[in-house]
């Protein structure tokens, strides 16, 4: 029957496919209209005059597609991807210019391609169960097969019949069918591997007119939605649009998603696919924008290398597509013009008009609070993004109490980062990659990304007798996401989220409260009241992963300066320098350290007696993947534990004019006044005026009433939470 | 006799003295031409407006002159540094508005400082030699005299008599008295404080018509020349305007050079004090910025705090005084531009009209090959900046065979650093301390400055037997100096430098031969030849600091994985941990890093055995001061040895595109032809072609002629060096 189909197809589509390509890429009908903008719009101009110098230095040439043998960073690999980015390149230009050399560039190549590929195995470097041909693993064949597809599109009309079935059935058929068959479950995965499976077999089933290769894409390759790219639209983002291995990956996901959609949108309008969904793909690109830093890099939640940033390629793409068919909008147009440059698309032409324009532009994303719930459903917890301050002054905390996020889930349930002024100040790891550089394992992830990035204490989350949530299993993981309890993010000046999770650990309950303050003619604070329940002892270890420069601590500490061990030997630990340990006991400890020209300091109430660790990534790392950095790690032996912590960001140092202001904390003391099941109430002393913080740990509703305190010093109130700063409510 | 003098100038001045000031700062005359051209240039508006606005804050309020009791960072530190900064600006607000409400403002404070003064003792933070009295050191007591001598002269005709012999008997007297009675020493140091002590006390000479005190400033507490201004001028400045302390503190010292000068330009035109030494103010300026990173940062030569650059305050003072006195200059224009100020005087108003014109400005400040000269005669050795590329593409290599460089040398005879692209590629630690931060020892000088950062280990030059040069010892350092034995740096491609030392241990001489080669249609590469010669044998390290991760080794090496120790337990070594070590034996050892973007490959031959070291700065660290930087060290026994390095700099990687090419090293064979006392011949094959390096060691003579091989194999040359790739010559 597929067989069957296959001819069919080749037999009859020639006759009316004139008229019908390119489609997949871009529509017959505006290449006109694209044309004549062209030399308009200034960032359009470059944006072609760019391609063209690129493209045009291999006019004429041999292009070598040589037999695939490297890993990632070796010449095969990058030789390979740069084949198919010219490919699509020259495709285009053919299109906008008419010139035949584009064309005849474009057909070569293919040409080639469908001598090689009928002859590949797996490739010799393949390492997982996803083994690719023309590269290493088979999402670089996805990619290829996306690039080529549209390639293909797009000379199509110049090729005659038997150099099209030449090319669909050497270059194309062998890669489909072996994604389709061969690897089959990996194919049908909702995941991000799957999303470009499947845009790369229904692009190239588009640009071919084999409806069979469309419909796998879209439904699956048994065709009944048990895989493919609506399964994916529905399964891999909550209803806001959240996307569950985090922003880092719905950048990467988010090119296919569109290319795939765009596509369709062209060759079956009759889909609607930007509108599924509640214009699922509108809210996903807004959510992976807010879910940034200042200078544009993605929030490293799970997987993540931090340098990457919404200039990227993949957000051009998506950007300008979005823009053409969900309409003009002022947060994209802002990092459209910090990304410099456009598609040469009917979207790409309508931004660079609008960059060119007298518009004035906001140097800044429109950030704001906002909350994201996980899970197809919106049922599996979440991310809380709360924000503080406006522009270069602007203050993220990001609370995660999400599901796993599929296999670049890190072991980080009720965790949270701090970025301040555009720089990571409580941090995550990140991964542990150099990608593309072939002496680091061909540019994969490295070992110590599982065994360190993705464990527990390389987080700022509790640690449970140095053990891992979930024991670091990730098949356990992913059954379980943690839940928001309440959140109240509309108020300026004091934002709050509670959290919790029960499955991390066994017999193990942990429930955290975040509040963002901002205090009236005084600085901002992060309140952390983490509550841990058991009933047996057991060890916790909250860790703070701080960047900066240590300035000073309230603690004497014994420094392990001649000699160094590591904290442990397992789930991490061992990949921790020792640096430092002290033995504290009902005291206030405070740390203060200096992140570029802001300091911090975190101020802890402790409680009884407690263990405190200084420590240093970069232990057991005989191949120098890890970078040193620090953390200080609060130790306890309980039951049941309350750790209360604020994060005060204060002074400025600057060490050109040699001036520094407010290097002190001026948090004095911290008292529990109440902390029991029902409510917790504490005292904090800050510039000799009090901070009241009361919540109610189990009674969420926003009408319950509240006390606390007898006679004149009574409190009462309604709802989850009180604060007070010297008596008054902050708003 | 002074107290004669001092009477005197109080009868005598006040008759014609309300023509003559102002006078320090700016001149009646050129005040009214200053008001116009307020408005017409936006630069100087803004200027105006930022000086206006930190001013207006304060006026008809109470200032606080506070008794002084912190060290800096601490507020009475940090008020009195303030409020020199409001005493001046208020009173060149006062001149340029006729608004009297500024003068009033200077009167007030200078009326506390008057009653403060004369009750003052050492400070209670002091602890060296020279202790201030309004602040913990004399340096800033000197900064706090020469701003409150320009403000009083300012406002000065706005002053009763009584009131100007309040305060100059108050305020000023105490200071002068303190510097040049109690603390004469150290006001006739040649020294960097020296030269704010002379200028503080000549500026307030000026202000108040005391001759007496412009005589002390100008010639030394005895007026015969041993110390003063003039001796400054002389002694500090090589002939080229390298400042013998290093960029970093000319860049703190240019500040009371120009500003005691500008005012000596004023009021003693007669001195033609800045054609003085066939102008070496203006020399010591351009020196000073050509001795900066592309990001305008200052090399880190001696004690250097890395973050300065030539945007600081100082920088804009000289600049700005230099472009009126010495005339246009497109360099200091595009500094200018960075600095995006300008001082409220005629030069700033100048500076600000070229910049509101239609000129064009460089982007980059024309940085060139420069070698200078280091000692008042220019015969204590010096420093040699070789240059290679344009652009963001620029490569400064920075060779080091000065003299001590005082108080703030460190132990790094023939010591070079790399700079590419804007990055510290092979580095300087700089220096241990957090400047203005309280916290950290009152913001001063660490005792790892010392310990560690001016240690030989700390740089990139040989350290024998684990000794610093000269056993770390000032005063012996202070009598030495390196020597210069050639240099050729006229070619664009090929530039060489050889520098000799042979006291920095006793019995050995250490000459090290530096080529910066850019290959054509090839790779930047910097060849060093580092010749050590004595009559017994010693363990000889060479370490190269280099900033980046490491990628990959071509030795196997045991690293230190568990558990780690120091390299040593004195001279510098003690503060690095040994992270892993390697025995190797004749062969050619690789080690690749990636900085940024770029990889850069250190090639080693090694001859005979030799163990090598990667270490990481950070031990017995336990106030945590120090930064966590690796190195690579080269150890080896010998009497004599030859160490032959080769640093590539190759590839390119790109995370946001994923793109890595390049990464490897194209150095594959490095062999000694010859090596002698006479002659070395090294042959180098890079991607199968021979580079050849020919030096002359002893006769450097252009003229001379060497040969070397015999037949048709034979070379022969000209001169101290001769170097061919692929048997061509390089220009």
């Amino acid at each position: 029957m597929r067989l069957l189909n296959f001819f069919l197809v080749l037999l009859i589509m020639p006759a009316f496919v004139h008229a019908q390509h390119p489609v997949a890429y871009m529509k017959k009908a505006d290449i006109l209209a694209l044309k004549n903008e062209i030399p308009k719009y200034p960032l359009l101009k470059e944006s072609y005059r760019e391609i063209k110098a690129d493209v045009d230095a291999w006019l004429g040439k041999d292009v070598d597609v040589p037999f695939p043998k490297d890993p990632a960073g070796g010449y095969t690999h990058d030789k390979h991807k740069a084949n198919y980015t010219l490919m699509f390149n020259s495709g285009l230009l053919y299109n906008l210019t008419g010139d035949q050399r584009y064309a005849l560039l474009v057909k070569n190549m293919l040409l080639k391609y469908a001598q090689l590929n009928p002859t590949l195995k797996n490739h010799p470097e393949s390492t997982s169960s996803s083994p690719g041909r023309i590269f290493w693993q088979a999402l670089n064949d996805a990619n290829w097969l996306v690039y080529t597809g549209m390639a293909y599109d797009l000379v199509r009309e110049s090729l005659s019949l038997s150099e099209r079935k030449q090319i669909e059935d050497g270059a194309f058929k062998p890669e489909v069918d072996f994604f389709t068959k061969d690897l089959k479950p990996w194919f049908n995965l909702v995941h991000n591997h799957g999303v470009w499976a499947c845009a790369g077999v229904g692009i190239v089933g588009i640009a071919t007119d084999n409806n069979d290769y469309v419909e796998m894409a879209l439904k699956g390759t048994e065709k009944i939605g048990n895989g493919g790219f609506l399964a994916q639209l529905d399964g891999l983002f909550s209803p806001d649009g959240y996307y569950t291995e985090g922003p880092y990956y719905v950048r990467y996901a988010i090119l296919p998603y569109y290319l795939f959609a765009n596509a369709l949108y062209h060759a079956r309008p009759e889909l609607k696919i930007f509108e599924h969904r509640n214009q699922i793909l509108r809210k996903a690109l807004l959510a992976a924008l807010q879910q940034t830093n200042l200078n544009g890099t993605f929030f490293p939640i799970n997987d993540a290398l931090k340098e990457k940033d919404y200039t990227s390629n993949e957000l051009v793409t998506a950007i300008d597509i979005a823009w053409e068919v969900y309409g003009k909008d002022n947060g994209l147009l802002t990092v459209a013009k910090k990304q410099d440059r456009v598609l040469l698309s009917k979207g790409g032409a309508s931004i660079a008009a609008a960059l060119a324009g007298k518009q004035a532009v906001s140097s800044q994303f429109p950030y704001t609070s906002v909350e994201y719930r996980d899970g197809a459903k919106g049922d599996e917890g979440g991310v809380s993004l709360l924000r503080s301050g406006s522009g270069k002054d602007l203050t993220t905390l990001i609370f995660k109490y999400t599901s796993h996020g599929l296999s670049h889930g890190h072991f980080d349930k009720l965790n949270y980062n701090l970025f301040d002024k555009g720089n990571e100040v409580i941090t995550d790891y990140g991964s542990v990659r150099f990608i593309g550089v072939e002496q680091k394992y061909g540019g994969r992830y490295l070992a110590e990304n599982k065994a360190y990035a993705g464990q527990t204490i390389a987080h700022n989350t509790l640690v449970v007798d140095g053990a891992s949530h979930f024991n670091g299993k990730e098949e356990v993981g992913e059954k379980y996401h943690a839940d928001k309890l309440f959140s109240d993010i509309s108020k300026a000046n004091l934002q709050v989220v509670i959290a919790e999770d029960e499955h991390a650990y066994d017999g193990v309950r942990m429930q955290r409260s975040l509040y963002m303050l901002q205090l009236p003619g005084e600085k901002k604070f992060i309140i952390d009241l983490f509550h841990v329940t058991s009933d047996k002892p057991h060890q916790y270890d909250l860790p703070f992963q701080y960047s900066g420069n240590l300035i000073s601590t309230s603690f004497k500490y014994n420094a392990f300066t001649n000699q160094q061990e590591t904290l442990g030997k397992k789930n991490g630990y061992q990949f921790l320098w020792k640096e430092a340990v002290a033995n504290v006991k009902d005291t206030l400890v405070q740390l203060t350290f200096l992140n570029e020209r802001t300091y911090y300091t975190i101020s802890s109430a402790i409680h009884d007696s407690a263990q405190l660790f200084l420590t240093r990534s970069g232990a057991n790392d005989p191949n120098f993947n890890l970078r040193h950095d620090p953390a200080f790690i609060i130790r306890k032996q309980a039951k049941d534990e309350s750790f209360l912590n604020l994060i005060e960001i204060h002074g400025n140092f600057d060490p050109i004019m040699e001036f520094s202001s407010n290097s002190y904390s001026t948090v004095k003391k911290i008292t529990w006044l109440k902390n029991e099941q029902d409510i917790s109430v504490a005292s904090i002393l800050i510039n000799g005026k009090e901070l009241l913080i009361a919540q109610a740990n189990k009674d969420f509703n926003k009408a319950s009433k509240h006390s606390f305190g007898t006679g004149a010093a009574a409190v009462q109130w309604n709802g989850p939470y009180y604060v007070t700063y010297d008596g008054k409510s902050i708003q």
